[in-house]
């Protein structure tokens, strides 16, 4: 197996899949508390923060992988990896907020955003970077270093 | 064009991606025969199973291709990619059992989660071995090979 | 970094992940606007029309992203990337004409349909290609050229 794959994003990768699949979990457990049988998605309204919690974290859950892999792979894995984690940790602030009250949701969101904002400057300055090396023979790291 | 990338992964997620479409197009047909006109998702019982078998498909499908891509590239392409064509199998099994009845999606549900556990089985043992082996120089294979 | 790595691949994919960030931006501003509060997902048909018209780009967003990575890596990355960038503008078209009328959704909605398409085409060409290439030797391209 190749050693220059870049296991710190796969690793995150996986870590936040099984994160998917847990939230996805405890959605099923709200439904059977409240009795509500699929493939009804209303009712009780703490199932319907739950389930609407779910739903956004599976809206931005490609954004979210996107970005980590471009992020790591065009500017730095360790770095990437790390905000990969705040993702995660993030994203399970949100749920279990969400799940609590419409008003917790916040706190969990607005670090995700961030979290996903440090990735995406981060994606957006290694394209730059490489779009000028590769396209425009142009390296702005060798005119400095 | 390189010949070392993962073909097998490659057909595997355009294939799953093709029968993704087919499940919205089966949504589509759906709304056609209930006359449920977009933006609405509710009416009929059989357009609701079907629309909610297509939104859980849509949940999980981000998680599936960052797994069989993973248990590809970090373990072994080939198994990798005889997990995804069971997955893609149990998604239909899913798919058309819950449009017939609500019990009938337990079947092909249980065997997707099966080939969705065994990819994240392959990618976490890979991962486990390429971070052994990259940043603590502890080759597992060599041990006992 | 690796200067052989896609990265008008990579531009692409962040672009329409920005895309999709703004997509989810405009259902917020919707529910203030008919003052919808979280999680109910219905009410004015606008903002039942924008909810579903973002609810459609969530569902096909990994299938895209999959389909332009396979079609840049195993066909031709610069085509793939023009296909892309119409995607993500037929998207948009999509989007605003959703949330005004439910007729209106159908110009994108085509457009983004030929786009995808077109790299599911460029992808699986690619990859007849190079299985032929890989597991049964044979190169199709040598042949003529």
């Amino acid at each position: 197996m190749a050693t220059d794959l870049p296991v710190l994003l796969a690793a995150v990768s996986l870590l936040s899949g099984l994160h998917m699949g847990y939230i996805a979990r405890r959605v099923g457990w709200s439904r059977m508390k409240h009795k509500i049988m699929p493939p009804v998605v209303t009712g009780h309204p703490e199932f319907e923060r739950t389930f609407r919690a779910q739903q956004n974290c599976v809206e931005f859950y490609p954004i979210f992988l996107m970005t980590l892999w471009i992020a790591g792979l065009f500017c730095n894995e360790e770095l990437a990896a790390i905000g990969g984690i705040v993702y995660i940790v993030a994203r399970e602030m949100y749920f279990v907020g969400y799940s609590t009250s419409t008003k917790k949701r916040l706190p969990g969101f607005s670090l995700q955003l961030v979290a996903l904002i440090i990735l995406a400057v981060m994606a957006a300055s290694g394209i730059l970077h490489a779009i000028l090396d590769k396209y425009l023979d142009i390296n702005l790291l060798s005119r400095f270093w």
